[in-house]
């Protein structure tokens, strides 16, 4: 997969751009200089300081969306079409793990059949919606991908702990929902590529509680894990549509 | 797995008996000697004509459960607890895959976030809701199954077709949901054997709009289905806590 390849730069949109690994990306892409514009999409652009932080960058765009609302994302959508003609990369690193009122299950003691819904609603949902808007914006690009920020915890095969019971369910759902996509996908719009990305465990405000027993070479500072996720998708070929990658190439089981 | 062995015969509980597997897996458990009560839950039992149908068995005590509501939940296991100590075998059957004003997506363009969610809720989250709330009454028994109604086309690895984002995704989260109880079960409850089962198209209102395109001998009755799955059911050992198994007894990938 490479970017930027014909006479157009490439466009890239990053949703959940605020903080974190999404961050990460917006700044990485800004400096690539493959990048024609780069949207970087959160729910309030106008209080995201770290972004804004950025806009000494011509190509950065920012734009609110929430991704978990189809009115929202359609909003966006339409004042993308109305600067580019196309997408080249899309990466959704929306996600939540606890929030203030929040905590992963540790049994099913504490399990809440909202909180369930919640973690669904917020992890799950926005890549199919994001998948059904932006479909026109990668129909018209030669050679795309849709990246999807999952998670090995998301792998059924995979669990051997137990515990965190929504977050386990949502990112196999999400697996689900993009391994639908892409068979979708590789009917309407084969040039496209859709992949559920593991991105290790990441310093940001999400793994923050549960760094303690994480060993200090296993937790990724941001530059790292994005650096890492780039090289996966530069090396992406249209055969990989469908899959699940952990951060140092190999696949994951579902 | 033997039921009944000991000089206690065994309880069984079936959710979401009004109708289709759930009524089928009543119907046989009630000719079933092994059996001592047989507690068949649903949201509305006194408009359930069939399952009230079945009241000339005294093993039979019917139940009102909201499978999606904690608290209803709560409450029918208040009324289990006053009649019996402990459940050998749970079948939990609550499942849905269209409504009169839900039909599952054919493609992207069909996707609603509520829709979705809807199917997260009826199909995926009452399986965690039971695990938590039955786990005193596993907990008495000498050897236990929680057997709930999954599907193949719930299975990430096995996606070949598309469509259906709802439905498969909600089955994706309830394999995972599964595979985490059992692991908790196995530490707290280990006599108790989790699993999902595909149980295969059947003969019922859930897959009788999709029925056309099924080969006659791939369309099961729900007495083949449910003897099918029984013999499934009488087979399993401890080792096969967390597993996937199709009608056959083969096992599933995730």
């Amino acid at each position: 997969m490479t970017f930027g390849k014909t006479l157009q730069q490439a466009n890239a949109l990053v949703v959940g751009a605020n903080r974190g690994i999404g961050l990460g990306f917006v700044q990485q892409l800004l400096q690539d200089e493959r990048f024609g514009t780069v949207f970087a999409a959160c729910r309030q652009p106008q209080t995201a300081h770290d972004l804004l932080a950025l806009q000494d960058y011509s190509q950065l765009v920012c734009l609110p969306m929430a991704a978990t609302q189809a009115t929202s994302i359609a909003a966006a959508v339409t004042q993308i079409q109305a600067q580019v003609t196309h997408l080249d990369l899309v990466i959704n690193c929306v996600g939540m793990l606890h929030q203030t009122d929040l905590q992963p299950e540790k049994s099913l003691r504490q399990i809440k059949a909202d909180q369930l819904l919640q973690y669904f609603q917020i992890n799950s949902i926005p890549a199919v919606l994001l998948a059904k808007h932006l479909q026109p914006l990668f129909k018209n690009s030669d050679r795309s991908v849709f990246a999807n920020i999952s998670a090995k915890i998301g792998s059924i095969e995979d669990n051997r702990l137990g515990g965190w019971y929504g977050y386990r369910a949502s990112k196999a759902a999400l697996n689900m929902f993009l391994k639908t996509i892409a068979i979708e996908y590789s009917r309407k719009t084969p040039h496209t590529t859709v992949v559920a990305l593991h991105p290790g465990t990441t310093a940001t405000q999400l793994s923050a509680p549960f760094q303690r027993h994480v060993p200090p070479d296993k937790l990724f500072s941001v530059e790292r894990t994005v650096k890492q996720l780039l090289t996966i998708i530069d090396g992406l070929a249209e055969a990989d549509n469908g899959s699940f990658f952990s951060w140092d190439g190999s696949r994951l089981p579902w």
